[in-house]
């Protein structure tokens, strides 16, 4: 499975006044990012319920990133613990490194919505995806 | 009943890179606005469902909105027709209108989700708050 | 010149607690819409200055639009007026006509920032553009 | 100086088709708190321009946080570095913590734009705001 990485063209009312990216639209395409991620592994992963919520969120703002050329982020790593799976993120902007994110997310049984030990099943995918 | 206006005071995020709020923004408040005239509405007339869509929006820019002083979003008009409801909104910003709205919402049966009419203790309430 | 279109693929971010796509957030994506179409028309059209303000909006909700699926945005009309330019957009998800918009948008001069006749050279590219 | 706290009332579109309040908006939030902050204690410190460029964020979401009840949004600490500020805030939604949020910023030179040292009258009106 190669790395997951998506295209994200700035839109233009995701700037702020300060003629740049808005620091709460990079937190939402950090969201659109994890969350596609997700989607990819699951739809190979069969009978795995998409219940996950969001613990934590860390963003390291490394440069500006502006509207008028594309943005690549890609899922660098993402590492299983019990029932947290820390997503990391970078994205690149003309090829610069403009944003690094990780955010921490739990598992839920799909039932109970408690904290519940993420699968085997998925911890293999996220091997395969943690080779690349 | 008094005309429904609240204070939204402008955020820096909500600007955009020509340095004024952009219009997606607007929209938002105006979802606040009707959403929170009909919350009083229907708090002072029990038994009626929250069940609306909005089947239409329309939005004069008159003046450009900054960041930095106050907005008054002052609902001026809701006229009920059979299912629909249409509901005028004018914002205010240091005492200059900025801002000309209109939404058309659609009242649902709260069982079937198909238009349906909308109560006459509603109808009641709203020739209350015309006549302001 | 071929009718402009893009696809959105819809943000989980842009629902809201009624499980669809909030109507801001379509009021977002139709800016996204007619600027990529007005900076596709101006980078064939050299010497022709972005400056244009968003007089009025209007949005008609046809069908909810979900996430999960893409949308197709597509500039179906623009006309010019004097300094006035209307641009109608049609948004379609997996075939279904869902949104229906129109923007006004005027052209200001460079220069003093008001109001000024759209140049001719554009005006024979938007004719260009209509006859499809 | 007494803590720098506001009232935040969510929005219906700042919440997602999970029923809760979007992480994204929550990040929106704390962009709120923090530049209401600086606002007031440089509002309070004449002769220091407003510049600053936010370098990192980070936010434990405690809880959900829902529609429908206010949220206050409270700065917790606000600590200098040389040119950096770390800014803290909790989120309370009736009463309970929902939201802890760490930002850095970092101060820059009018002229330069380059990173700069926090001005000793800056460092002051933070001292005196840590007391609380």
């Amino acid at each position: 499975m190669p790395r997951h990485s998506l295209t994200i063209t700035p839109r233009f009312y995701e700037t702020d006044a300060l003629g740049h990216i808005n620091n709460a639209s990079i937190a939402a395409w950090f969201e659109v990012a994890r969350i596609t991620f997700l989607e990819s592994l699951l739809a190979s992963t069969p009978g795995i319920a998409p219940n996950w919520v969001l613990a934590s969120l860390k963003i390291d703002f490394i440069a500006e990133t502006f509207y008028g050329t594309d943005v690549i982020a890609t899922v660098t790593d993402a590492t299983a613990g019990n029932s947290s799976l820390t997503v990391c993120c970078e994205m690149l902007q003309g090829g610069k490194l403009t944003v690094r994110g990780t955010a921490v997310l739990v598992h839920l049984d799909a039932v109970t919505k408690q904290p519940s030990r993420i699968p085997e099943s998925l911890r293999e995918r996220l091997a395969a995806v943690n080779q690349y």
